[in-house]
């Protein structure tokens, strides 16, 4: 492992200066006689000597870089969320790293610590558990910027999120507006302990007197159009008598619609169907689906600014502000009554 | 800026020991008494420290972390291809780091001082241009491990890569052996210098004995499924005769798609359509689409295994070697002849 980097001491011994004369001279100091300083970085040139910048980044303690914890580096609605994020920490002159947990709180807690041993200057965090917060909030107490982008409201810590409650509750209630009264949810963030959007659904059946229904319920073990088309396989096997479902993003969305379509299940005569997140894809599946829509801009502009605000405050911290925004749902011809 | 983050310093003024002693107490040293050390310990957690890994990296000299510089974060292929080598890196015990460089060389170049300053062991990049290079040169001569996920066999810089040439080659002269003749081609890499697809594509025309024809190739200025779109627009409206079209991207195809439902024109029947890369989606499109298959799990395995060799290397990194993978088609109903 003794990888052949070139440090000062190997341009010290080749010049014959101390470590001290090189370490001045390659930062162009005038304590350093002119042509010492030229002997000494025709020395480090002919090495290939890369200046060491994580020592200056130690001496002045701003690395001007950020990072930012993705539960899935494959879910589009993250790395769209992502690259909107990079770009306004770009314009303030931010450099951005980005880090996934996978969606395990233990590799979250490892990423988290990963970030800070390579001292970037704050953090943005899409938690995996939205209440197992426990690792996060010594951060906070040591004055180090976070800003969380998935929160309940009393979460303790800076976040901006969208509502995932409200969506969830906008979506069912637009499919119960349009005559449904068995509908279905196909979920895959229960597992984590986060039942916002289920929160959402329940609310908005109850709002229209109608029952929870558990057979209705299906829980997945991931988020991908496989695993879409099984759930839906599931809920249709189990007699629920289901007329249309709500799906927790547009990837099970897309997969439920390709089961309709293998089963001759017509959608969305037969089975209206709703994504969440509206993907670029979304738009273009087999029938153009109806979605919630992530306020991409806004969660990045927003958790942007406050982050900056966190790392300006000239002492400590100032109490934490959740910003919580409400998502538009989209309208497509997958929940269209009469397409 | 002055965040108040503890330092060792305030510890030392708040318990009255020097920042000497302070540092060997919190390391557990034998040199102090174990009263000293207890009491320290409790000052800094009192003050909520956060110990600087940083500073024990720079001793060390191994961070155990791998930087890894992505064009674009929103393309599906590389978020996979990023997931599967941040799980291969994980195996072996290395954290990786993401960052992105948004298709501008200038940028890539950022990214990668960004890297070498946050003091990762080395780096996995997918270039902007495959040819201009010379901002990553003088890493490899600096004994510093770095791969390249795209690369010409000359790049006298380790690589691993599918073969886009080649994976071009194939899908033209499945088309061309499907009956097709004028064949469109739809692409967004030309603008970057890298005319690996449109070379394949070219080569498979002139072995068929089908002279290139400018008015079939559109150069798009980026990669979504609009572009697609707007692309196809474009390559209609020029009356190039196409019946079949080349997509040098799933989202492109999707979006050549679409323009194709809209203006009520049968794909495959009176137009043919290819895609590349494979992404989740090519398979549940309105018509489910071929494309070349992105080998996902060869590249990350390779690219991890030759970077670790890298890494490993006692001395001199050994000379440069590139590994290209000969990508496989995957044939749905977009070119299927009679569906």
């Amino acid at each position: 492992m003794g990888k052949a980097i070139v440090r000062l001491k190997d341009i010290a011994d080749k010049t014959g200066f101390s470590t001290n004369t090189v370490s001045l001279a390659l930062r162009e100091s005038p304590r350093i006689p002119p042509p010492t300083r030229a002997l000494i970085q025709q020395a480090a040139a002919a090495l290939h000597y890369l200046p060491n910048q994580i020592a200056k980044s130690l001496v002045s303690r701003h690395s001007m870089t950020i990072g930012l914890v993705l539960t899935d580096v494959t879910n589009p609605t993250l790395t769209h969320a992502a690259q909107a994020i990079e770009l306004a920490l770009s314009a303030r002159g931010y450099g951005t790293l980005f880090a996934t947990s996978n969606n395990t709180v233990e590799e979250e807690i490892r990423t988290v610590e990963m970030f800070r041993s390579r001292q970037v200057d704050g953090m943005l965090i899409y938690p995996t558990s939205h209440r197992q917060l426990d690792h996060i909030r010594p951060l906070r107490r040591a004055n180090y910027p976070v800003v969380l982008l998935v929160a309940d409201p009393d979460a303790g810590i800076d976040a901006v999120c969208v509502d995932e409650r409200r969506g969830a509750w906008k979506a069912v209630r637009h499919l119960i507006e349009t005559g449904h009264r068995r509908i279905g949810i196909l979920d895959s963030a229960n597992r984590h302990g986060n039942g916002e959007k289920r929160e959402g659904y329940i609310k908005a059946l109850s709002e229209a007197g109608i029952d929870y229904d558990s057979r209705l319920a299906v829980d997945l073990k991931g988020h991908t159009v496989l695993h879409g088309s099984a759930a839906m396989d599931e809920l249709m096997s189990r007699g629920s008598g289901a007329t249309a479902v709500f799906c927790a993003n547009d990837s099970l969305a897309i997969g439920a619609l390709d089961w309709c379509r293998r089963n001759a299940i017509a959608v969305p005569r037969d089975m209206a169907i709703m994504g969440y997140d509206d993907i670029q894809y979304a738009g273009f599946a087999g029938v153009p689906l109806s979605s919630v829509r992530y306020a991409t801009r806004e969660v990045s502009d927003l958790a942007v600014e406050r982050l900056m605000e966190l790392i300006a405050a000239p002492d400590a911290l100032p109490p934490p502000r959740v910003s919580m925004i409400d998502p538009d749902l989209v309208i497509r011809d997958s929940t269209r009554a009469g397409a």
